[in-house]
Formats: structure tokens, C-alpha cells, sequence
């Protein structure tokens, strides 16, 4: 018998998956196995290793779904010809000389998984009108006077002296004490200086972070939805990456994670989702650690602009067992071209990391350390953190209230959890992906979610709004736009007038029925919404789980259409609508004849039999 | 039989050795060869794979040089302890609950060889009086106003609208500009904008490049003795490191580099010898990348400070074929602290190195690029470096006529090539440990050696020092306190008074001696210098190779002591000393009868017969 492309290893403590998981990436990594070459079939591999069949079949099907192997279909399974993206240079190019050996050092590059180029980006976000992309940055709120006082107090004959020389691997103690009294004390956390690494922002920590944790015996376990960033990072490593679901209190734990080493989680705003992890599931996640001996990665993502969003402390702040690593960013919401962040963990860790760091690239720059310190320590930090989280709720309540207001097809947001994004989930048969296409051609840029599942095909129906780029004023008729094409793309297949079922209510039936009647929304977030609708044509609305807000306006019937104007919501203007009932439904229709929104409705009395 | 560690594939095209060698680190690493274990015997091993024992020999001896390994006397070979440091920390720690509690992590830290730790650093030479070390920074020399007024065209708002915001994975462009304007061009080098990355100083650019190009199935040479830095990025990475000798000519070229893939070399100022690549020996290592397809990394070590130098081109503007890949540094003589330095390389290159940058910190703040960009395009940075160009190249004339005038053990320097350090020989029965040590306690920090051989074993007697550190007037009084350790170090040890071989010449005798003599010098450099004593008391002196320098002074003998003085050499000081003639000898005294220096000479007549 032919022999094995792997061996087991009898005395290892490895499970048997894990092994022939672990000795495969290795072998495609160092090349042993190159892309394109063929794997035996699971059957022969389990006859060779003498194990069950369904061990090489899992370990085959993880391997697919990393990106490793491929399968195609009455052929077999293969090494991914992209996973050495190198390969796929080289293998493009002629044949020619000159091209073979300009391209001699193109076959020598190592380890650049193909997918990493699969990450939507927009780099010209800046020329759409509309853009409710995420993580951009608006550099008209950058605070250009308190910044240069900063960089001219750092550039002092005194500070220049200690900043302009190396300082081999160590960070500007003024800025290690600036975070650990002015940012560390608002999360909670109570930090030594020799527990605080600076570094080149929150992928640079996450880079060390899986350089120093993740290799290929190690099992990390991520959000799903989650950040791909870390997953692209752990698959470099080749570790083993296991997705977690995450549901409204944010990472779900349970038995699942206790097999995990390391576990990464994003509470404050989930990635990409936006829901904030509950004070019980971190206690919970924290326990978990506890129990189950792994550790915990907290990326504290925007946990720059929480400042007037009472945030939940963060799970350092909770952690007695010095298990949890923090990350944070210092320069996302201020710069993000300055490019500095943070980790905060165990000393001895720390330490280490810093040892990285050094192979890495010594330092963070440290004119840039010392400017940072002195804007927080004149507290231009703090009040910028203020600022910007005053622009950003004002724009984030204004993209809720577009969306409440002007819907098209019914789509649902997270509940109010501060932050600066929503996810917006659509109907499972609205194709997405043509939205955001066309979007794009009409200057309205939103992200699609695929990129942040670890299998595309398990992604929702949804579409990722932010607010950190576009101004306020560009919210609602952005929103407005995106309505429109989306009232475009349904045209035909959504419910239209006139309808197969309830009943089209005119003139003075439709007046009739709505005088007395009481309507119950649900808002785009969840929150109900009560409208009555009163003798002498005045409406009153109360909204919230507690009736937080209320108003009052006017409706009327005109031939068969229903107006209705409210004194502030709806931007306090009047729609007109076609109406119809449908048991205990009323839908709305637009000028168009589609359907644009339902709610309950109670009526004052009876329909009458229906006429006809 | 018992079954083997690893198992060799035959289909495998590496070489039986290095598939040894790779499967072997690839254990140890993963964690599946922990530290500890032992490995069986050369014999056992080779019976049980099948291969002559020599292969399994040459494989564990290279494991043992690279640290993986260790070899413990007549019990065998083992896994390095050291080898995953993490290991160390844990081992190392009590069992109370508490401490393993947060030590839980460092037991999964991975992959930091203990031998990080063994490199020297002096994090306090600014307080040392006479630091003679490399590479450190003087900020007396630091351009304050120059980089202000950068600084200050960087922070208007047009700028900052431009730099605040992260660029993705692009660079400024204007830095880019400049870089391929006003730097390269000095260096030869023709470059399009795209085959340019800014990187954050020349550690990061080598740590770029070994993620790029090294994995466990790459073959490196490197200089020996040479950069260290490199040396344990490429043991990160498991790379075949195999070592090179480096002559007066810089990098030997011959058949050793045919298996390479990837040749790393420093050609203007090798580290750590300064010795300069020639033409010649620059063309014939192209020659052989192109004949034996490996790739060349060219480190351009203090290209900076060249400006004077008239240097030789760059191997990359040599480079037909497009194998060089070009690393130099933009802010060491500048400031250290700003991190700051680029590569040139192909195109496809640098897009894919772009996309490594990407995942390890995104992109150097942008901030610094600016201001560098304009800090380059108002001409602050050719003053710069004319300026330390003159100032090291005083500071280094200084050492070399400290180290001519004041000699306490022969020592011999590379000669003259520009540069900022100079390698220093002493005999091989010196104990330049002790002298390291010493100087330290005496103020003075000279640097040692061994750290820059792969083979700790392998160094040379020398010792390293450098000028970028230490003051023009500090140089003298340092040298001398430094000769002064080595007589102290050397009493007793080193030829003395009276002697055993030659003659103590004394009065009258040493007067007739001296006359008309003719006395042959080789300066510390290697350089001649002649000297001859006329009549009337004056002295006169050629030195050079084509006596480029001359001087005149005045000799006399009182009692038994023969004084000099020259008009400008030696600093114009008088010396006195005791003179031995031994054959064609002649040999100096110092006032506590230790000899000091020695000469040809030339007489003018025979010496009479010994008087008893």
C-alpha cells in the first residue's frame, strides 16, 4: 500500500482531528503539499492512519471551509491553488525571459492566503454623497488647534531630547501614564505601567496578540458574526479557528467554548453586529475562563466614542484571574492616520509582547507617543471623546429616525445600544447584494455582512450602516435615496393595489374606519409605536416601551387616499396613502400602489360587508 | 521497532538533511517535540528513517548552532529548554494557586527563542561618559528647527485633511515622490512610485521581508560575523540560516551561495565590520544570483551618513534582473524615535509586501510621512546629512588618531572606508570580555562582538566602536582612559622591563642609536609611517600609502629616556619612553616599564657589542 502524505503521532495528546488538521496546514504552508496537488480520498487516508472515516471527513471539511482545500465536485479534494497566493501570480505570467526573471523572487514568497483580498473596501468613500460606511473617519472633526498645541509642547528642546533617540523597547512613560489615569480609569481598569503596551493601533495589537498566542495546536474561538480581521490573522498562524454565535446579549456561551484556548470578543459594540454583551453573559464568559482554562482577547472596539453612552465596564475591569487581554484604540476617532492603540494584560505578557514588538519594529513612533500624552493630558482627549460622542449619537439617532420613517421593505434594527452603526436586517428573499450595487452607482455607500462571517453562505440578509463620515444633514436624504431604489428593486414583487387579500378601503369607508381607530407599530428597532386617530381629525402617537416620547397631528381622508401630518415625527411632513385592512392589519400603499408599511389596527367598529 | 520521531517523504524534492532538519523544527515549535525531550540517538534515528547516520548528524548539529537543540555530555541530545521562552517563565514559577491562575497564558505563548535575550544593549549609555557604541543617537545633532518648520507645513489644514484619515495600505505619496527624487537617485537607484514601501525603520523592513520570504523550506546566507537582527528573524521563521565569511572585500562570492535562496548582505558599511563591498566583488554576487537564481536583500547600513563617502552604487541600481530587494533606514541619523525607513523592490514585490503591512499595523502614521516628505522637499535633509557626515567623519578621524597615538596593546582597525564605527583587533590572548566589563565600570562603553557570529565560539578577539554617540572632545580622553584599563589589564602579563630579548639602550648608547635612525611604523589602520631622527634633533615623519601627511618635531635623549614631540601628530604632546632594540626592533617603554609599541628600524649603524 501506497504510504501516507501524513503520520500520526501515537504519544501526542492531540485528538485525531485535530492532528490530521494540524500536520495538513503545516505540510501546505512549508509547501510540502503544493496548491493544486490532489488529496487522497477520506476513505484511503482513514485506511492508511487507521482511523474512523469520519475523522478525515471532518478534518477534510474544516480544512475546505478555512480555505485550505477545495473540493470539486466527481473529483476529489485539492489544496487550494489560491492559498499560496504567490502561486497564482506566478502561474499567471508568460513564459517569456524577461518576465520568468523579473518574477524570480514572485514563486519565494510564502503564506498570503488569496481570500485576504476578498475584504470589501471602499477607498474613495470620500467622493460618494452618502456614505453610511463604517469606520472612516470625518476630518472635519478633527481638533486641529488642540492637536498642534500638543505636537508643539512635544517638540520642546526638553521633550525632543527624549523622544528623538530610540528608546529600545520601551513606550513614552508620560503616555503609559495618560492611558492608565485618564482612559483605563473610565473602562474600570486598574493597570500597573508595565500592564500597558502601546502599539500601531488595534490591528497591529491583534497582530501581536495572535503572533504570541495562535499557532497550529491552538484553538481560538470567534464571533460569527465577527471580526475578519482576527480570523484572517489566526488563519495565518494556521490555528484552529471555531465560530460562536452571538445573539441581542452579544457572544453566547455555553459548552461550546470549552475547548477554545483563547476566545475573542468584542462587548462593547460587537463587531459588526453593534449589540453590547450583558452584564451577565460577561460574568458568564468570565467564569467560562475560569472553568474552562482559556483566555479572553476583549477588543474594546469604539470604546473611544462611549463616553456619553454609560458603557458596561469592561471585562478587564471584572477579570481577577488576570486572564483577559485588552485591546484598544487611541487614534481611531481622532486620527486614525496617527495610528496608535493599546493592550493592557498581565505584566509577564506584556513583557513578552514587547519582546514582539521589538522583532517587529522596535517602537511605536515616539513623537507621536508624546504628542498623544500631552493631548490628554491638557484633556483635549476627554473632550474630544465628548464631542464626538455628542456628533455621533445626533447622527446615529438621525439614521433611526430616517429609517423608521421612510421604509420600503419591512427592515429591522439592532435595539439602541450607542455605538455608531446598525445592522439592518432585510426580508431572507431581498437580494441584498444588487442593493448595494446599485446603491454605489447612485452615491449611497453601505457595507454588505458577508466578509464578516466565516462562511459567506451563512451571512443574513442584512446591510451595515454607520455614521462616522457622513454628516448629519446627508443622513435623511441619503436614506431617502436608498429608499427609493430599494422601492425600485421590489417594484412588481412586493404586495401592490390592488391586492389579492383585505380589502382597499375608499373615501368615506376609509374615513369611517380610521376615525376611532387604533394603530400599533413596531419601529425599525423594535419599539412599539401607538397611534390614535380622534374625532375632529387630530392624532395623537405615543412611542417607547415606556411611552418616552409622544405627538401630536392631523389626519384626513381626500378621495381615497389617507393623509397624515404629525407636529414633529416625520420630519413633520404630511403622507398620503392608499389604504387597506386585512383582519386585524392595515397596510399602507404609496402613490405607486406598493406597499410601504403595515401595523395592527384596531378598529372602532366593524367593517361593514364588503360591497361587491 | 519502535516507531520514529518524524518520517521523511520521497517524493519530497528538499534533500534528506534539511527534510530532517524542517519536520525536526516544525516539532519543537508546534509544541509536539516539547522542550526537554530527548531525541534518540543519530544511529537509532537513522536506522529507523533509513538514511546514512552523517545526514542525521549534519542535521542535529545545525539544529544545535541554530538553539534548538542542545547536546548534554554522555546523556544525549535534547529539545533547547530555552527554546520557547514561555516555557522558561512557567517552569520557573512556584505552584500557588494564585500565581498559576495568571500564569494561566504563558504557557501558550509561542515561538520566542531564549536567545533574544542574550544581545547587548545599553538602554543607559547617555550616562556614561565615553560611550563609544554604535548606532545610538546623539540629540545634540537633531535639527530642531528644520523638523519644526516640516512639522508645522504638515499640520495646516490641507494636510491634515490629507494625512488624518488611515489610507488603507497606501503610503503618502509625496513622501513617495521625495524618496525616489531626492534619495535614491544619490544611492543610483531608478524607481517608479510603485515599487516603493515605507516601513517603520529598517527592523520592520527585515521583519517585512523574512514573513515574505523565509519559511522553513528557505535556504538564507548571511554574513558572518554579521547583523544579528536578522539572523533571529530568519530563526522565527525556521529558515535555513547558513553563514558566510566576509573578507577586506566585503561578502566572499563563491560555491557556498549556490544553494542559497535568498542571499542577505550589508555592502556599504557591513555590519558589524564596516569593511565596504567592492565593485568587483558587488558584480560578481549579481552574477551569481542570476546563475544560481537566488535573491539578493540589500540592508544599505548608514547610507544615510554617506554623503561624503563618495560611495559605491547600490547594488540595486546595478541590479538588471530585478533580484535586489533594497532596505535603508530614513530617520536613524535623523531621530531615531520617528521609526521611519523604506524598500525598494519589484513591483509585485512591494504590492504583496504592501499586503503583509496591512496585517501587522495597516500602514506608518501618516503624520510622519508628511512631515517627512516636506522635511525631505525643502532640502533639511541633504543639510542633515552633509552636516553628520562631516561631523562623524571628524569624530572618526579622532578615534582613529587616538587609537594610532595612544596604543597600549597592539590593535589593529579596518582600514579607512568611511562609516561611523570601527571593528577592532587585539590579540588573540587578550581577554576583551574583561576589558568590556571594565570599560563599563570606568565610564566607558565599547561593544562587544560575539553577538554578531552565528557560532558564539567563532568571534574574533575584537571589540566594536562607534563615534555617533560620543562628542569629538570626549574621544581622545576616552581612548586614553581605555589604553589605560588595557595596561592595567595587560601588567605583568606583556613584555616588560628589564627584557629578555633584545637590548635596554641607556644614555649616551641610546643617543647614538637614535641618530640618522630610521624608524617603520604600521598605524592602527594598517597604514605606514616613517620616521626619521637628523642631527640637530629634529624629527620628521611621512605617513600614508603615498605619504599623504607629514609632520615635523624634535627628539631628544635625557638620562634613559627618549622624548618626542611632534609639531602637530600625538597632539603635539612630548612622550618619553624606554627604547629596547631587538634585531631590526625597536621596541617602546612606558614609564612603569610595560612595553607599549614597537617598530622596524633602521640604524644608522651598528649597535657596539653588548657591554656585559
Amino acid at each position: 500500500m501506497q504510504d501516507a502524505i501524513i503520520y500520526l503521532d501515537s504519544n501526542s495528546s492531540m485528538g485525531l482531528q485535530n492532528q490530521i488538521r494540524q500536520k495538513l496546514v503545516d505540510g501546505i504552508l512549508s509547501g510540502a503539499f503544493p496548491p493544486g496537488m490532489k488529496l487522497p480520498s477520506s476513505r484511503k487516508l482513514a485506511q492508511q492512519l487507521a482511523v474512523a472515516r469520519n475523522t478525515v471527513v471532518a478534518a477534510y471539511h474544516q480544512l475546505i471551509a478555512d480555505g485550505y482545500l477545495i473540493s470539486r465536485q466527481r473529483s476529489g479534494i485539492f489544496v487550494n491553488e489560491q492559498i499560496l497566493e504567490s502561486r497564482v501570480g506566478h502561474s499567471g505570467r508568460g513564459s517569456v525571459a524577461a518576465q520568468a526573471e523579473s518574477a524570480a523572487w514572485a514563486r519565494r514568497v510564502r503564506s498570503l492566503p488569496a481570500r485576504w483580498r476578498e475584504v470589501h473596501d471602499q477607498p474613495n468613500w470620500r467622493y460618494y454623497p452618502y456614505p453610511f460606511i463604517d469606520g472612516k473617519f470625518d476630518q472635519t472633526l478633527f481638533p486641529l488647534a488642540e492637536w498642534r498645541e500638543a505636537n508643539r509642547l512635544a517638540l520642546s528642546v526638553a521633550d525632543v531630547n527624549e523622544w528623538s533617540t530610540g528608546r529600545g523597547d520601551s513606550d513614552d512613560p508620560k503616555l503609559i501614564e495618560e492611558i492608565r489615569t485618564k482612559i483605563l480609569t473610565r473602562r474600570g481598569i486598574q493597570a500597573h505601567a508595565d500592564e500597558i503596551l502601546v502599539t500601531m493601533g488595534t490591528q497591529n495589537s491583534l497582530y501581536l496578540v495572535s503572533q504570541m498566542l495562535a499557532d497550529t495546536a491552538t484553538t481560538f474561538a470567534v464571533e460569527e458574526p465577527g471580526n475578519y480581521e482576527i480570523r484572517q490573522l489566526l488563519q495565518m498562524r494556521g490555528a484552529d479557528v471555531v465560530t460562536q454565535p452571538v445573539d441581542e446579549d452579544g457572544l453566547v456561551v455555553d459548552d461550546r467554548l470549552c475547548n477554545a484556548n483563547v476566545v475573542y470578543v468584542t462587548p462593547s459594540h460587537q463587531i459588526p453586529t453593534a449589540v453590547a454583551m450583558s452584564l451577565e453573559r460577561r460574568r458568564e464568559l468570565l467564569d467560562a475562563a475560569s472553568a474552562h482554562d482559556f483566555l479572553v482577547v476583549e477588543d474594546d472596539y469604539e470604546c473611544e466614542t462611549n463616553y456619553m453612552d454609560h458603557p458596561l465596564p469592561a471585562l478587564r475591569s471584572m477579570d481577577a484571574g488576570g486572564r483577559v487581554i485588552y485591546v484598544a484604540s487611541l487614534s481611531k476617532a481622532l486620527a486614525p492616520g496617527i495610528r496608535l492603540g493599546f493592550i493592557v494584560a498581565n505584566a509577564d505578557f506584556i513583557r513578552r509582547a514587547r519582546q514582539v514588538r521589538r522583532k517587529i519594529l522596535n517602537h511605536p513612533p515616539l513623537n507621536n507617543q508624546r504628542t498623544m500624552a500631552y493631548f490628554l493630558s491638557l484633556g483635549h482627549y476627554d473632550s474630544l471623546m465628548l464631542r464626538l460622542g455628542r456628533i455621533f449619537r445626533e447622527r446615529r439617532v438621525a439614521l433611526q429616525r430616517a429609517l423608521n420613517n421612510v421604509r420600503g421593505v419591512p427592515m429591522e434594527i439592532s435595539p439602541e445600544v450607542g455605538g455608531t452603526t446598525y445592522w439592518v436586517r432585510t426580508p431572507n428573499d431581498f437580494d441584498v447584494a444588487n442593493l448595494i450595487r446599485q446603491s454605489e452607482q447612485h452615491g449611497i455607500l453601505v457595507e454588505p455582512v458577508e466578509h464578516y462571517y466565516s462562511i459567506r453562505e451563512n451571512a443574513e440578509n442584512c446591510i451595515r450602516m454607520g455614521v462616522t463620515s457622513i454628516p448629519v444633514e446627508r443622513i435623511r436624504p441619503g436614506v431617502e435615496r436608498l429608499v427609493g431604489l430599494i422601492r425600485e428593486i421590489v417594484k412588481g414583487k412586493v404586495e401592490h393595489l390592488p391586492t389579492s387579500t383585505g380589502r382597499w378601503l375608499r373615501g368615506d369607508e376609509l374615513r369611517r374606519a380610521m376615525l376611532n381607530a387604533t394603530v400599533l407599530y413596531r419601529e425599525v428597532h423594535g419599539a412599539p409605536c401607538t397611534i390614535e386617530h380622534l374625532e375632529n381629525g387630530v392624532m395623537t402617537g405615543r412611542r417607547g416601551y415606556a411611552n418616552e416620547d409622544s405627538d401630536s397631528g392631523r389626519w384626513r381622508v381626500e378621495g381615497d387616499i389617507f393623509y397624515r401630518k404629525w407636529d414633529r415625527w416625520v420630519y413633520g411632513e404630511e403622507k398620503g396613502y392608499y389604504i387597506v385592512i386585512d383582519g386585524d392589519k392595515i397596510k399602507y400603499f404609496n402613490s405607486d400602489k406598493q406597499i410601504v408599511d403595515s401595523a395592527y389596527i384596531r378598529l372602532a367598529d366593524d367593517l361593514p360587508e364588503a360591497v361587491g
